[in-house]
């Protein structure tokens, strides 16, 4: 029987970038939102104000979910997986989790003949989210 | 209006290792089961055949999920993001997704203090699993 952490500081694996992936899913529903990745002080953030904030590679800084488009995700709960390099986060998703005004990044659905259909509609105008 | 991609080979992106990440949700109770990556090969099998099939980075080779122990996932249905560079792969899990033994990789959960409690139990003794 081996034996587990006790603390999620033991528990979660930084990678070579200092990332650790994060899984975002509506706590009650059950949808799975998105998926991005944390560095250390974004986990940090997240757990202290229970208010969801990533790290955005493309950016190289903290992206803190919501903070131009209003759409929030409040932490419910966090899970770190068996291996510590994967978390799951238990969010209350404010409107749409997308940045193209979809509830999820994940609205894309395959066919059996390697075709894609689209499995839920734009909910908001992007352009009212980031005031394009 | 940006243009949706038409077919999987458009949507998906590989990163610099040939990767793409898979999240695997169970299709009816909507449990995240764990995460896991693709490489081209592993997400052609996994769409063929109708069974998951990963690439394990530390094996270095084809992960057919359930191979050894028994815990396959059958494939329901396939989503991929709003970036192409994450899938989200509605399974029907036989038994359980982790190693461990549990329902989830995810059966860690943080505590306020920083703490982690095990919210999820053992279901099948590992040893059974791979005959250890």
């Amino acid at each position: 029987m081996t034996e587990l952490p006790k603390t999620l500081e033991e528990a979660v694996t930084f990678d070579d970038r200092g990332l650790v992936l994060a899984v975002a899913q509506q706590h009650d529903s059950g949808e799975v939102l998105m998926v991005a990745w944390m560095n250390r002080e974004a986990l940090a953030e997240t757990l202290a104000e229970r208010q969801v904030c990533y790290w955005s590679r493309s950016r190289g800084k903290l992206w803190r979910k919501g903070e131009t488009s209003g759409q929030t995700q409040k932490l419910i709960d966090l899970r770190v997986d068996c291996d510590g390099d994967s978390l799951l986060l238990l969010v209350d998703q404010k409107g749409v989790a997308c940045h193209t005004g979809r509830r999820s990044c994940f609205y894309l659905a395959a066919t059996e003949e390697g075709g894609l259909r689209e499995v839920m509609p734009v909910m908001t105008d992007p352009g009212e989210l980031y005031g394009d």
